[in-house]
Formats: C-alpha cells, sequence, structure tokens
C-alpha cells in the first residue's frame, strides 16, 4: 500500500504535544504505511521524539510554527488570528495537496470554521456537519450527525446530512443500504420541530436512502439505526450525554476491579475475573477512547477533530480514523452519491 | 400521619391495569397511610384484586368507566374525547379536592393538555414543565425539568423552570441552595440557543438562585449541577438517552449475571458476587425504575407522569413519589418562592 500523509495540529487539546505526539508515534507503530506532517512549537516537539527507532522518525516531519488557537479564544477572534497557527497550516496542507486528511484536538469552532473557509464545500451541501460512530449493544457502529456543527437546522440541511450520513456509513461500515432515523422526542408523525417533520418527506422521497422514522435518545445504542440524524445541538447533548453515562457507569465499575483487592483475594479475583470477562469485553465496546474522531463531512477533504481531553491512545484512534477515510476516499465517494441522487 | 388519597389512572400504560393494580397494592402495603381512588374498567380491575388482604381492600375505590385515553390518539382528539375517560376522571379527582396527586402512566401528551385545561397554573408561570430526578455518581440526585411539556422555549420559559426546580430540589432533596445550571452544548458565554444565554442574564438577576453555569451532556450524572433546566426537547433527548444508555449497560452485564453460570462454578461465582458487590451496589443507585416518576410542576397540584413501560416496581415508585409531593405541599412551596421573587 502507498503511504499515506497526514497533517497534524499537535498543539491543539488540553495536554498539547505531551499527547499528540506519543499518540502520533503510536499511529506510525501500527500503521508503517503512514507518514505526518506535525504542526507545532519544534520546542515543545523535538524533545518528545528522542529514542524512538529510525523507521518512525523517517516517517515524521516537524513543521516549526511558534503560533496556535487556544480554546479560550472565541470563534471569530480565532479567525482573524490565524494566521500561522498550527491549526490553520494543518488544514493548509491538506488544502494544498502536500497531506490527504487534517486532524486536531484543537478548538473545535475554529477547526470548524477554518475548513469551511479552506476547504471547498461538496456541490449540493450547503452546510459541513460533524459525524462520528456510536457503539451499539449488538457489537456494531451507528453513524451519527450533525454533532455540533449547526446548532439550527433548516429540514433541507437535515436531508442532506441524511444523505452524507448513509453514504459514510455504506462506506465505513460497509453497509448496503443503511437504515436512516431521525432523532426525535417520539416516534408519532406529528412529535418535534417542524424542521425535522418536513426533513421526513425529503428523505422518504429519495428512493436511494432507507428511511425508518424518527428515533428517541433511548434507542440511540440498539442498532436499530445505521445513521442517527439530528440538528447540531440537539446531536451534540446526545452524544456528550451518552459518553458522560458510559464514561461514569465504567469507571464506578472499575474502581472496584481486581487491582483495589488485597493479595489474599487474588485467587478468587483471578476466577472472578474469569467468570465476568465476557462483561467486561462487552463493555469494552463502549469505550469512549475508541470513537474518539469526529469527522468534518460535507468538505471536499478529510478532517477529523479528536477530543479536547484525547489520551495519547484516543488520539491515535482519530488519527487511524482520519488515514481510514482518506483511503476510501470518502469525500469523494460522498460526492458520487450526491451526484447519483 | 393522616391519609393521603391518590387518584391513579389505572387504563394507562403498555399493559394497563395488569401493570397499575399490583403496583397499587404494592404500594399500600409499603405505605399504610395511602388510599387510592381507581379510575378504569371495573371488569379488569376487580380480578386483579382477588385474594389481597381486607387491609388494603379498604384503602381503594374502583371508580369505574369504561372510556380511555390510548397512546396512538393524538393531542387534539385526545382532548376532544376525554370526558369520561380514566385519564381525565383521575385529573378531575384532583381538581374537586377528591384527592391530592393524580398518577397516570397514559398518554403524555393528553396528560400533560388535560391537566393544563383543568388545574390552573401557578401565578407567575406561563407553562408548566416536565421535572424528574436523576440520580448521579455521588449517590446523590439531581433536578432535571423541562423533559418534554415545551419543545420550544423562550428565556422567560426557562428562567421560570429554573425557578421551580431550585424550589423543588429545596423541599425534595434538602438542598438549600441548589446549584442552577442551563444545559448547552458548551461551557463557553457565546454558547447555544439565544434563547439560554439570554435566561443567563435572567437567572443571574435573581439573588435566591445559585447559578453556575452551562452543563454539557457528559457531566449529567456527575452532581456539579442539582438543577438542570432546559427546553422540552432537548431535556426530553438527553433524558432518553440516559435511560438508553443505563438500561443498555446495566443488561450487558446482567448477561452474564451469576445465574448464568453451571452449578460447579457455584462457589467461585459467590465468592465473586462478594467481590464485585459494591460495584453492583453502586449501579443499582442508577436503575432507571426508581427515576420513574416525572412530575408536571408549575400547576396547582401534583400530577405525576409514569413510564407507559412502567413495571410493577416502578409504577409503585411512581406512585410514591406522588405521594411525597403532596405530603410536602410541593405545588404551594412553589406558590411561596415564586411569591418571594
Amino acid at each position: 500500500m502507498s503511504r499515506l500523509t497526514l497533517a497534524l495540529d499537535v498543539m491543539g487539546g488540553d495536554f498539547g504535544p505531551r499527547i499528540t505526539i506519543p499518540a502520533s508515534i503510536l499511529a506510525l507503530e501500527q500503521d508503517p504505511t503512514l507518514e505526518f506532517l506535525l504542526f507545532g512549537d519544534s520546542q515543545q516537539i523535538t524533545p518528545l521524539l528522542q529514542n524512538i527507532p529510525t523507521s518512525i522518525q523517517q516517517r515524521l516531519r516537524i513543521c516549526h510554527c511558534s503560533r496556535e488557537i487556544n480554546n479560550q479564544q472565541g470563534l471569530s477572534y480565532a479567525l482573524r488570528h490565524s494566521k500561522g497557527t498550527s491549526m490553520r497550516l494543518a488544514i493548509e496542507a491538506v488544502q494544498q495537496g502536500d497531506a490527504k486528511a487534517c486532524v486536531s484536538a484543537g478548538n473545535t469552532a475554529a477547526l470548524m470554521g477554518l475548513a469551511k473557509v479552506l476547504l471547498p464545500c461538496l456541490p449540493g451541501i450547503d452546510r459541513p456537519a460533524l459525524l462520528s460512530l456510536i457503539p451499539t449493544v449488538n457489537k456494531g457502529c451507528s453513524v451519527m450527525l450533525d454533532l455540533g456543527a449547526n446548532i439550527e437546522c433548516r429540514a433541507e440541511n437535515l436531508y442532506q446530512f441524511a444523505l452524507m450520513g448513509s453514504i459514510f456509513a455504506e462506506n465505513t461500515l460497509n453497509i448496503l443500504y443503511p437504515r436512516v432515523a431521525l432523532l426525535n422526542i417520539g416516534i408519532e408523525e406529528i412529535k418535534g420541530y417542524k424542521s425535522i417533520r418536513e426533513a421526513t418527506h425529503l428523505i422518504e422521497q429519495n428512493a436511494n436512502l432507507q428511511y425508518i422514522g424518527f428515533i428517541e435518545g433511548n434507542l440511540l445504542l440498539n442498532g436499530v439505526a445505521d445513521v442517527i440524524v439530528s440538528d447540531g445541538f440537539n446531536g451534540n447533548i446526545a452524544l456528550k450525554t451518552l459518553e458522560g453515562a458510559m464514561m461514569n457507569l465504567m469507571s464506578l465499575l472499575k474502581e472496584r476491579t481486581l487491582l483495589s483487592y488485597p493479595p489474599l483475594n487474588k485467587m478468587v479475583a483471578w476466577l472472578a475475573k474469569r467468570l465476568f470477562n465476557r462483561s467486561y469485553q462487552q463493555l469494552a465496546h463502549f469505550n469512549p477512547e475508541q470513537y474518539n474522531g469526529a469527522s468534518l463531512v460535507g468538505l471536499n477533504a478529510v478532517v477529523v477533530k479528536a477530543h479536547g481531553s484525547s489520551t495519547v491512545n484516543s488520539f491515535a484512534y482519530a488519527i487511524k480514523d482520519a488515514a481510514l477515510q482518506a483511503r476510501q476516499a470518502i469525500p469523494n465517494k460522498i460526492l458520487m452519491g450526491l451526484e447519483r441522487n
């Protein structure tokens, strides 16, 4: 497989290079076909690259910049003062064809704003959307969008999200005819906002979409729909609520893990672990670290937003996700899908 | 303690009397000061009351009616044809002072619609809201509203919800100066809808409210706020998402419970259970059955909506919740709280 170059904003996220650089090394170890352009402060980056094998070293290039966008900056300030920042340079690398995709754990609004300014929207898409995979209890995943790019949406926007989500699910989850649902507060036709009810009609009229109706929050994890469409406000509320619930319940369980038991109990603990192992394995499928990348879809290139609180593992997942989308040429497939409609 | 009479719509919910009657008996067993008016079809109710002790029998009165509102009926149809239905009669019993509170697991929209028509709003409240308790990881609870009574809200509505939620938390959770937060998709001032940002100012200006800012979905279970305020659409999405996540994760764990292990493993299973017991106890705090009752606050009487899919236990919880609110005269306390502002 030929080499794939990604542009990484290594200054983004709560911990900057201390997380993003070890994550980059991990991602390069896991995938020998990747290479990275690392945008950020070389003084902070270089010490973190000591003692790594030459085979990894050779696939990294530091693109020094002293400026960065931080999380406290409002959108308009961030955009006005974005020149020469690690985030903007990473997106520009994609714009100029030096990289196939860009990953950042930085300021979400700024990343979306800059990406929309620098990378053209696909024809037929009025507004890009943030998309993510969510795990389901039947060990699969659903695609969910919009997760915060658009606070309020018209029916046409929701319809376009349904189209993009369906094409994304088809190509990344290998689902032939993905089931599309609209997030709502009931399943009866009369429920919810006017925009949602109107979107129903638009989606139903498109024979390429398998519309299955409204979905409520309690079924998000149940794999009843492959694509879950909502406006950015509701999608964000739902996704963060899911993440919070999973993190909290899992950490309640972990609090009492085997590690915390005195040595006398070790043998029982070992046996218990074997007994409970399948529960834990099933829970592991819900580990939010694995669903870290939210993609900005609807642009002509791959832009992945990692969590601000990314860990090394989860930032590496986001990189992997961006690489997969770039390899599968998802923006191009969305474009072809839109043209088919 | 003097007797407390509640009006129960026993026809509501997915299973009608088969759930609501055993739940009523359970609630009467647990609380010897309660008595119920049971509104519904006596032909369905009577057989379910066989063989119960006289002490329970004496505290039940069947108020026969042959009509009921079902879940498929749209709001306007349900309201127009509500005369003589079990739900309407139960609310009318409260209106006429025959009962102190009403509980139904029936059609939510119809229950809210009828309650708003039959029971006066408290002065100073433009729109009642659906309120519920949600469990928190620190073994407490937060109050959350609105959960679906009002799809779209102005800043003034959100402000009134904050007031009612704060008074509710003060009185039912015994919190002196409850921390109030607005549900939003970020914590920065500029985030979210205009109505949310404007509500901030209204809430901040009231010295009786302890406003702590915006809260995101991922912290709903963390006990960082005592009162979480949102419009009915987002509140409903968040609550149902929470419920779904909890139910799913708990059933994943239960799938592999001790019951499913062959006899040879029983001893180890017993030991394992002891080891894992605290995890399970902590999870039990999140059992959605315990948080079944959503209360319609802002009216001059107690109206509790139980889940359509209520079990015997959870419908009994909803009854208990209604009794508690009636005993504490929550509507009156909200009224006094509003007058203080």
